[in-house]
């Protein structure tokens, strides 16, 4: 999205978890990488901050250098926060998801990262969901004041939270955001995420589409 | 300190929880009200973005109006993620630095807040630090990159996120932040805010130095 947002014409390749030797060229092993040209960039943030300052002509991802550094806090409250509530729901998911090449894989390092077997997991998957529904209430308050993270329009704060729910959307069965009220405005600007640059988020199959 | 960044000349009231009455002209009875001239304005948020749009040309709160969307979502964490974790540690100490004109009013209403006694609130402390601690981790995260929420310079953003450390500061014999090395860059960053405008923040008392 923030390649579309740029306006860049790109090419995008999926890895396996276990084929990170093919982003070894990056001289390390996790996605996304980014390469264009001579250059290679990974880590996603890295990436955002290479795609303003080497298109600066282009639509902006942040709106000027103050806005970048609070960008920058989203992206960790989406990292520490928002992620970190959501990401030990969606491990049985993506376990079951994963290619049978990465279900081995996938196993044992989240695991070992939440110290709890992937059928404890989803065991506590409705234990869970509190410390989500409290973790999305930042971004509930903001939702009802604007119909982006950053404002009138979307930018790298808003596809930044928004990979939280593509993801969601892409491995599990479940909906993160539940019915009532109070996430209406969150449910609005989601539907507003998958239509941007023609439906570009839209068009990755969702977990409910495929089954 | 918002005033202060804007170097615009103020007096301060503090008045009593009991004291809404004082502030009955502005429509409503919570602090902070702003009177600038002929004009009153209510909510810490909307006196900001007085203060930015009536004094443009005074050094900026937020640095442009992209930074000003962001900062609202900052606004917004801490009211709902750092605040909502703390507040409930920091009611019994406020409960008893409150004047005895305002205890009877301050138990009340906080009791019918949290559903729980003053005592019980004072009895959980401990047990509620652990949601304190990850609430914190965004500013952590982001602290780590920055000598200030804002980048190198502090702005709006940083004011919001200190108010709470400096209520902290002000009410309770406890640091928030605990000692261990985790916590260093919001120890130092804290220490900075604590120095801005020729130490404005550290001359209002601290618990520690009434005690």
């Amino acid at each position: 999205m923030a390649l579309a947002h740029k306006g860049l014409a790109h090419q995008t390749r999926a890895i396996k978890f276990t084929e990170a030797d093919r982003i070894a060229f990056s001289g390390q092993g996790k996605v996304p990488v980014l390469v264009d040209g001579e250059t290679t960039v990974h880590d996603s943030w890295a990436i955002a901050c290479y795609l303003e300052d080497a298109y600066p002509e282009a639509p902006s991802l942040f709106g000027g250098d103050p806005a970048r550094m609070l960008t920058f806090f989203v992206n960790h409250w989406v990292d520490r926060s928002l992620q970190a509530a959501l990401s030990p729901i969606l491990a049985p998911c993506v376990y079951d998801a994963a290619h049978a090449d990465d279900k081995a894989y996938y196993r044992e390092t989240r695991e070992a990262r939440y110290g709890r077997s992937i059928e404890t997991l989803r065991g506590e998957r409705a234990q869970r969901l509190p410390a989500l529904d409290r973790a999305l209430e930042p971004l509930r308050a903001r939702l009802e004041d604007s119909p982006f993270v950053c404002g009138d329009a979307p930018a790298y704060g808003d596809y930044l939270v928004f990979a939280e729910f593509q993801w969601a959307r892409c491995v599990s069965p479940d909906d993160p955001l539940t019915e009532d009220e109070r996430n209406r405005h969150v449910r609005a600007w989601r539907e507003r995420m998958l239509d941007l640059f023609d439906g570009l988020a839209r068009a990755m199959p969702a977990y409910a589409d495929e089954a």
